[in-house]
């Protein structure tokens, strides 16, 4: 695949033109009728909440309570994951992070928008760049899988959690450093161990001090899910093969359009206009759906970045809610013949947000064969990105006509520039969101219960009163059909 | 891995014993309070509309108008298809399924839960069966990176379209019909491919007839969301060592179970509770949200099943309508961190069901390592797939005290047998929450508009008019921001 070939990253960035269109036409009322869309009026009054929501984000990130904002024009850090890239790359055949949710995700989805879909099956030397494998679960067949494909000895382990405390990721962990110092000795470890973490706290920093582990800084303020442009993300694609050079500058141009007005905005736009399809039109539900296979894990990120900081029961000054949009995944074309009947006839509770591509990185001809049949004969000589992006137009225009709305956010080429663009604009949207709702999007306190019900069943010190809460629960064995 | 190691199957099924249970008592008032689930009285209704949907199911089976419910028992296709994977499991390397939607989407999920997750990426011995793809889309970068890794002269290519016609699926074969031409010649051509379509009609099935290729029927009545146990899904996962002869007596078995009075009865009280959740208490979004690696794909699967089934405009008297319910794939332990935070304190429009399995096919214990570091003792000498159940349990819990309801389907192993009767249960589920809501669960008209307007927007002959009214859209420049 031509992405990525030669070298791949080097402090200067390539130089960057436009990364982004944002069309809502078909949100509108023209488009889509009164009852399903906006109208001018709603956008006149959006104007206003948009200009409020901006002036409020950038007090906040005057005050440093916002430092994601600030990642893209960091320096430090980057530095130091291209220097790790350098050296790992003949160092390791394998990277393998362990982490979930916030220390995935992003990773996950810039990988797979910007090396080739057929990196980890590729050849050694095709590829150029070790493997990069994502252990995101604690199932043991899915770990295992990983762990028998990756030769422990060509491996470098990428442990990251924030709190350092998380049990999924440290259970992993725990496996893999006894494994390391039976296979390799105790010495050895230390070269096949990254911890990634908070600079100061918690149990993996202690580690990573008594046992002079090597280790990157989580900056304080920054969570899970806005941490792809930190140490969590850059590392493991520095080492990849990902040119985080020009994706940090994607990243960076978005922090300064964002300064624009707001019916110029993206960012702003994006939010405003889903916050009112949401509370006016009822659509609960926003379906993030690429035409492109790259971009299908952007969509699961974005997934967590939305729906984990919007999803709250508490509104900023204390009022019971239940706030929130829940992002769905879906992939052009394919879910057209999965999701597509759905949206078009289904409950009004949806909107859709296409993500195009206007030219891919690969082309493919379809030939012109077969032609004694008629009904074949249009699709001869034609590319195959081509027939991808009529579909998402076609469909487009089915749905609007259906009265289903829909928007689209759409990049020249998929590259690293872009990317970060397209992410950094979600990541400031998603604030911006926050402040429509009048939440508190940074925080995610209701995952606490589900952990501490773990700890209880797992038998862990001072959660006993949890076990005991737990066992209390009445269990009708009426509702159980073997 | 230990699944599916030795000889993979024989026309002899492994006996069969419990292999699903549905527990409910986190969707009742009980658990959830009467706002948030359901009472006895509802419980009560349920029976009635349940014996009667059964009622009418079994009328239309007997007319044989649901053909899906008989495929578990039916030997011809079956043999056939272990024939072909005893004779390719030599000859190729790998298999490509072209196929998208219904073709596709049975076959990636049983493929991933039913062989080793490392399948793909496997030594050649050690895997002891040919790779699969399923190239389920035309975007030129996820295509052309499959046909990177799969030698032609090494690749059977499984082209799947029960019409003939679809434009995703022909395109696909078209340059893969070139490319063995051109590089194997025109004889070796008949080698590589495997034509799934249609027994009579279709541009597919002429083909078949004029170049003289090897063909499997798709039976008349069988749509593609139903057809994982026809060729369609048996073919290419019997050639990648996938045990069918279980996996449909799972399906028989779940087919048997059906029998079963309302309230004994998992297929039905799987529609009935869904329908009532969804229409009593506006739960109009269903979680799907497998606690293993390996049922991933069955959620997405599922995903088109009950979506493109359930999702219609039209009453069968003919009313107009939006009815359905959107089920969202998600995935335990990971979403945890990604999605509980929405699933616990966002609106109220969702249910959850966990699919869970009690043992896993392959144990990792957690080692006694860092035991200076008490906040990790808990997890020493704990296996993964045990703090992973107890994450599953943890979190059913902890969203029913906040009143959000879910119900459970558990396997005590995931098997041929369990997955095929899983499987076939929510088909059976599906048809009968078609009754319910008295709509056609069987069509999908839906989905026809966005095609016209692709093939107006490609050139297609007599589909000029789509392409004009496509071009008529007013596009206000206004709502376009570069």
């Amino acid at each position: 695949m031509a992405q990525q070939s030669g070298v791949n990253d080097s402090s200067k960035p390539s130089k960057v033109e436009n990364l982004l269109t944002l069309d809502y036409n078909n949100l509108t009322s023209d488009a889509v009728g009164p009852e399903n869309g906006l109208e001018a009026g709603d956008l006149t009054s959006l104007k206003g909440l948009l200009t409020a929501a901006a002036k409020d984000f950038n007090a906040r990130r005057k005050k440093g309570l916002l430092p994601f904002a600030d990642l893209p024009t960091d320096t430090e850090i980057p530095k130091a994951c291209r220097k790790l890239a350098d050296s790992g790359r003949k160092k390791y055949e394998n990277v393998v992070v362990l982490g979930i949710g916030g220390s995935a995700l992003g990773t996950s989805a810039v990988f797979k928008a910007l090396r080739p879909l057929n990196h980890n099956i590729q050849e050694d030397k095709k590829r150029g760049w070790p493997r990069l494998f994502v252990a995101d679960n604690i199932d043991p067949e899915g770990f295992l899988a990983i762990l028998e494909e990756t030769d422990l000895s060509k491996t470098l382990f990428n442990v990251i959690s924030k709190s350092g405390a998380t049990a999924e990721t440290m259970s992993q962990f725990m496996i893999v450093h006894d494994r390391l110092r039976k296979s390799l000795g105790a010495e050895a470890i230390k070269e096949h161990l990254l911890i990634t973490t908070d600079p100061e706290n918690g149990v993996l920093r202690r580690l990573v001090q008594s046992q002079g582990l090597s280790a990157l800084p989580i900056p304080p303020g920054v969570g899970g899910r806005f941490s792809v442009f930190t140490a969590v993300g850059l590392a493991p694609l520095a080492m990849a093969g990902v040119n985080i050079t020009d994706l940090l500058a994607g990243a960076a141009k978005a922090v300064e359009d964002f300064a624009a007005p707001p019916m110029a905005n993206k960012a702003l736009l994006f939010a405003g206009l889903n916050y009112l399809m949401t509370t006016q039109k009822n659509r609960t539900n926003l379906v993030m759906m690429p035409y492109a296979d790259s971009l299908s894990r952007v969509a699961d990120w974005f997934g967590q970045l939305w729906n984990e900081s919007l999803g709250k029961a508490e509104l900023l000054d204390g009022t019971r809610a239940a706030i929130g949009q829940t992002a769905i995944k879906a992939l052009g074309a394919t879910d057209q013949h999965s999701q597509l009947q759905l949206y078009m006839e289904g409950p009004r509770d949806k909107t859709i947000c296409f993500i195009g591509v206007d030219d891919f990185r690969n082309q493919i001809k379809i030939p012109a064969v077969f032609k004694d049949q008629g009904e074949l004969s249009y699709l001869c000589g034609r590319g195959l990105g081509e027939l991808l992006n009529f579909e998402r137009l076609g469909t487009a225009r089915a749905l609007a006509e259906n009265g289903r709305p829909s928007l689209s956010l759409t990049s020249p080429k998929l590259t690293s520039a872009s990317l970060g663009y397209l992410m950094q604009t979600l990541m400031l949207s998603t604030v911006i969101s926050g402040s429509l709702y009048r939440i508190n999007p940074l925080n995610q306190p209701g995952v606490e219960l589900g952990k501490k019900f773990t700890y209880g069943l797992m038998g862990r010190k001072s959660y006993e009163d949890m076990a005991e809460r737990y066992h209390q629960g009445k269990i009708n064995k009426k509702y159980i059909v073997p």
